[in-house]
């Protein structure tokens, strides 16, 4: 029996998914138990931060004292870094990586509260392991607490407008163009990094892990809460004002 | 009944277009209404305004005085934030964020007339949204004019071949890889930051809301009419050139 | 009636290859004239000029005496540039931009030896041009001569390495990633300005037209010939060698 | 006669197989007789050396001293330059590069042990070719040993991570997005270059191949044993915990 036209346009789109295998930052498509699920989100952030770390302290300790050349080594790493672990953790855990991204997904009912407990959980303490791995290669001190003061309501905007921008990122290009999703947050850190007064943390867990370095990238634990705020109000206002602006218009 | 050949290779394509989901700069595939059209262009506007003067604060502020290192941090956030502007913003607004464009689709009849003057004025203001909001982030006043006289015909020439060739990408990119326009756009200005004497502008929106910053970015306001004709010019011509260049031979 | 499976499985690959749209550098698929092919041919070698003469001027101006920033900032802008040039004249005119290229290609049969020869005079005239043209931009004189002498041996053997490579990756590329090759091509590029000694000019139009440019990018008139044999030896070799090389064995 | 649903399913998607030709790092689809195989190997592991090697040397003369500036152009052209080897020897010999890779490969009995074997004399060839290409390039004594000491149980350390997550990286995008394998580990190794103390040898070929250079990217023979032990833990362990890590749950 030949089937509808409708049915035939789906398998069409099925197999074209398979093949993209998109690396959302959405829950996956395939099924991994929990236990992978979790593992994985612990196991990226804490690549993530090994990253964000190490990259700042051999960018400080080569650059000769001009910081503008060691952000530019740590932009570049945590850049091509991200794409690489959204990549391969997107399909799995959903690479959210960050507690402010969960927290987005959860309002969106993309995952269960619960679920989102556990990530962020994972989250924080893949972040710290993470930070202690990068000290234990550059044969620092494992245990370090920042000094880097990071106050005011300047940087606190600039919080703002950082996650706010990384939510607007992640939920525009997994509305538009979901495979490309990886390198879009790459390139947005990449620029935030820049743009941004405060290098754009724009991640409690980032936050939370960077205040256990005394290193470039550190932060002192005094001016952690207010990034934290700053970052889950500027998450939580993007998820408000895109899931107004994406909607389409009703056909006639 | 059996559908005829031409109708099952369109099916096939269509599906395929939704998927790929392609963010170009021409008007959207999507009916969003025109309010958030608007607000896409605008949002998309002060987003790029934030990262080319913020970028430009921090360059300037990390570099010790080396102007090409501020440059590349410059150039690397701008180039990448155009990425995930372009790809997030297109398919809702068509992502002009440039007067300029808006020009060259209006000739082009892909936007009506009156769409396109309240598209100018939404870019316009966004953009000088976005200055406001860098100087926020950063610290510095709000209200600030620049001071740095950006003249003569070599400028001109340059500000001439920067949107030249920016419309050249666009309509080339539109025409042969629709899929890759937002890409091709960041690696043009990326390139233009460089190789053009006045750091490539492009955009009279832009032009207009850097003269607001008396920062790394800025241009004095004396010197932004020139650069406006040089841009407009450059744009038609572009358009004139490439409409002739991309059109195919009949078949015989 | 029903098609045969084998003509199925081709409507939907030609559905495909006109969705995806590959620039490559082969001839392209599209009917152009050849008034617009060699327009392209020579619009596109003037704009990468422009590039490469202009981005070398802005390093080297800005860059405050250390050549391996200049350089940097000369990378940048040459594989981001490239990329864009390919992607939007390759479907046009093959976007050789390049005697090696087009000589390879006419060795291949892919185009005919009076065609090549007509290629070959566009992109010195475009070189040529695009030289002038970033001169006007930066205030330069327009007629220069390089004194920068680039002699020796090693400075032969890293063009030949440098266009060998280049060969390679345009040859590989085009047969297994077609989509791929503008990004492949700047890609080369920006690693061939770094690990080749002679910074990889890897093209003799644009050696020719980087004679007239007594700035970062110039070449002295008398270390001309050795530069052009090196790299149209190093083209052919790739081109023989890969001949060979990706051949396919032969179905049992 | 009709055939089945399931049948016109693979028909597409293996249509689409072929047009996306993946390079991936995995034994290629086409077949390629063992001569050409090997070639490749040895061919894409010398030009990875001369990049490496070639862009050190550019760097350390240009940068005036300042270490971070040579890196940045020595990552630069790593990155790009793996991206274009593994697209261009990826459908050819897998683009290993690595005995690191081809152990973990032949593990996971995707090639033989006797393959893995000559594909590794072939990486070591290939890479001190390479070196000795590099050398000739910039006029440098082509035979040389480095005396650069890379001591100490943090530098074993950053060795076990960067090829830990090199091999997270290349399991991971060959499992879920395999067209992209190329760009990954380009990126990756951009990152790890920043990341780790170490700058990411990641690959014992590369570790034997850059003992013969004293120059930037050289490493004292001394120092060998204990980076390639490491490399090798962080790749066996890397793909012990992906095995289990990538393995999904059975349908209910």
């Amino acid at each position: 029996m030949l089937r509808a036209p409708g049915n035939r346009r789906e398998t069409c789109a099925r197999t074209s998914l398979l093949l993209m295998a998109p690396a959302s930052l959405e829950p996956p498509l395939r099924a991994f138990s929990m236990l992978r699920r979790v593992t994985g989100e612990a196991l990226g952030t804490a690549m993530l931060l090994v990253v964000v770390i190490g990259s700042g302290i051999m960018g400080e300790r080569l650059a000769g004292g001009n910081v503008a050349i060691a952000l530019l080594g740590n932009t570049l790493a945590t850049g091509a870094g991200l794409v690489v672990l959204i990549t391969i953790f997107g399909p799995l855990s959903g690479a959210h990586f960050n507690p402010g991204v969960t927290l987005v997904f959860a309002l969106r009912r993309e995952i269960t509260w619960p679920m989102a407990g556990i990530y962020i959980a994972a989250q924080v303490i893949g972040g710290v392991l993470g930070v202690w791995m990068a000290h234990a290669m550059f044969a620092e001190p494992i245990l370090q607490v920042s000094t880097k003061l990071r106050d005011g309501p300047a940087q606190a905007f600039a919080e703002f407008v950082a996650t706010f921008g990384l939510i607007a990122a992640i939920l525009g290009s997994i509305r538009f163009k979901p495979d490309a999703t990886p390198m879009i947050v790459g390139l947005y850190i990449t620029a935030a990094y820049w743009f941004t007064a405060s290098t754009s943390f724009a991640n409690p867990a980032v936050t939370i892990a960077r205040s256990l370095s005394n290193t470039f990238a550190g932060i002192a634990p005094g001016s952690m809460p207010m990034f934290i705020v700053a970052q889950l109000v500027g998450a939580v206002t993007a998820s408000i004002l895109f899931q107004w602006l994406l909607k389409e218009q009703q056909a006639a």
